[in-house]
């Protein structure tokens, strides 16, 4: 089968050797693919001697078909039937990553080996394509669920990709807000809206953290003595930290409110540096989150099955396999695309 | 009278202006006051420009006795009577922070000028060395009411100076444990014991955290995976951060488990490295802390005058105020010291 494949830097449309399900594992066809920024970033900065040298087949955002349950499955659903799931096989030898594995193909190829039982059943009418966004808009309900909000809290979400997208899909999905939504690119800017941010902010204009003050949240720590010993409180500052590239901590270090969870959900692959005394005399904290539950992963279908999220504006491109490198190329910039799917049946 | 001056990074004995309680403030005597580990990071890192020319009387934990009520104060105790507070003072220009104010003296000089409100009486025969402690070990009662504790928690102190000892008092009133506890120097390990940690490790020899299997906490997502996939659970694990230099926080990303919370209560004053993405796929949450509210203060000195804290291996040195120079070189040494007094009645 075809399959593109990341070799030493580059992306290479080649052939894949056919595929048989082993015990437990079902034969799928790629629906669609999202392309995530931890592919870009994989691309970027993962040493090119882990893929080996055929290199790896990326994908982890995928929506699926059924095509063939191998041996020792329960014939749970039979062929034809639409799927997702989180991006892991289990295998005699442990469970592998679907996507970052170099055995098995990611959605950046035609076919894939996936484990039965964690298979759900796409319903609803739910397109192919935007049943490829439970995936990435998982991770955004996980953010959510590590955050330790209440009906009070208000959200900053500082970076408006397709992260800062999914978290402020989260937000909305359970009713948590106001949400400050922030973004250099306008056209980020307008699909945070769309997503249902409360407040958007250019942050060449101003600074995300200039709105605090219009729900109630003092930002400094000495108005927020002052406030306390009036007996007074505020909703608890959360911030979204979703662009991950050096010198964001330090920043929302300086600029949030004194006593806010920082969660951080962007994918930083370089090293950082913060200054730890002015963490501790505001008493943040950080906690950073990765993937999410199989438990979030189904409510997050769920919700985009019923409508409670809308995915529509997400989805800006579709390409086929021979179009991946530029897909990845376009995806650089911000005003271009918001999610490019991968649809290898596209020629 | 007679006070001990930062000045310029150097600790000079001089005159401090007679001192005149204003409205709702008492002059008190400084009975002992304990050299903090932010002293000495202050003398070395503070910019001499912050203290003006005539320096700065440090001093921030100090037990005392009330000799003259101010006007407009309520009498609440009268002249002779042990009393300890928070080391603030509240002015008609705000509040100053004791120890650290342009204006005010701390707890390094004869006399001080405190807020009437905000002293409590020191009852039950405490002594005024021990009710010194009641600040330094409130910042352990404080770090400990910001980690997310439960009856089945693990919990690992880094680092058995003042804080973290400070940390293991906390711990242990509150019927946390178990507690491993890690310092290079073999008195505070010494000291960690006496105060009640469950297990001592020299880091030097073997790592804290392989410390962790013994109490069933798995360290590696993967094994954590496994073990959740078995319906099995684990107590929470949670790191106490109490030595503040650079590198330890990359040092308990790289080693903490999955999923621990690093409770920061050590303070860097240098900028520190980390690196995200470790941090991300371990899911670790820092929460940086500082100071403790008023009543973890209160609810320290009850613990101190109940013996429910037994701080009498804590201090190990008196000084007067002509041999505070001596003390902070003394205390660079963790076997000579842990915590030392300055009594200004000393010569």
């Amino acid at each position: 089968m075809r399959a593109v494949f990341a070799r030493s830097g580059k992306l290479v449309c080649d052939h894949f050797e056919d595929l048989q399900p082993g015990p437990g594992q079902t034969l799928v066809k790629t629906l669609a693919c999202g392309i995530c920024g931890s592919d870009l970033h994989a691309l970027k900065f993962m040493p090119p001697t882990a893929a080996g040298d055929r290199g790896i087949v990326y994908g982890h955002e995928f929506s699926a078909e059924v095509l063939e349950n191998g041996p020792g499955t329960k014939g749970r659903f039979k062929p034809g039937t639409p799927v997702v799931t989180f991006p892991v096989v289990a295998t005699a030898n442990g469970v592998e990553g679907l996507g970052y594995s170099p055995n098995f193909p990611g959605g950046f190829a035609e076919r894939m080996i996936v484990t039965e039982a964690n298979l759900l059943e796409v319903k609803n009418g739910l397109s192919s394509d935007h049943a490829a966004m439970t995936e990435p808009f998982a991770v955004g309900a996980h953010a959510v669920a590590k955050a330790r909000l209440d009906k009070d809290s208000v959200c900053v979400v500082v970076g408006c990709g397709p992260v800062g997208l999914a978290v402020i899909a989260g937000l909305k999905a359970k009713g948590y807000g106001p949400i400050i939504a922030a973004d250099f690119s306008p056209r980020r800017r307008q699909a945070a809206e769309t997503m249902g941010a409360d407040v958007i902010v250019d942050p060449a204009k101003e600074s995300p953290h200039s709105k605090w003050a219009d729900f109630g949240v003092p930002v400094d720590r000495a108005a927020q003595g002052l406030l306390r010993a009036q007996g007074k409180s505020w909703g608890r500052p959360v911030v979204f930290e979703c662009v991950g590239v050096p010198g964001v901590l330090q920043s929302l270090i300086d600029d949030a409110p004194a006593g806010s969870q920082i969660v951080v959900a962007g994918v930083c692959m370089e090293p950082d540096q913060i200054r730890p005394l002015s963490a501790i005399m505001k008493e943040i904290e950080f906690s950073f989150v990765f993937a999410y539950t199989p438990q979030e992963f189904a409510e997050t279908l769920h919700n985009l099955q019923e409508g409670i999220i809308d995915v529509s504006s997400i989805v800006t491109g579709r390409v086929g396999l021979e179009g991946v490198q530029d897909a990845f190329e376009a995806l650089g910039d911000p005003e271009k695309h918001v999610k490019i799917l991968v649809d290898p049946s596209l020629r």
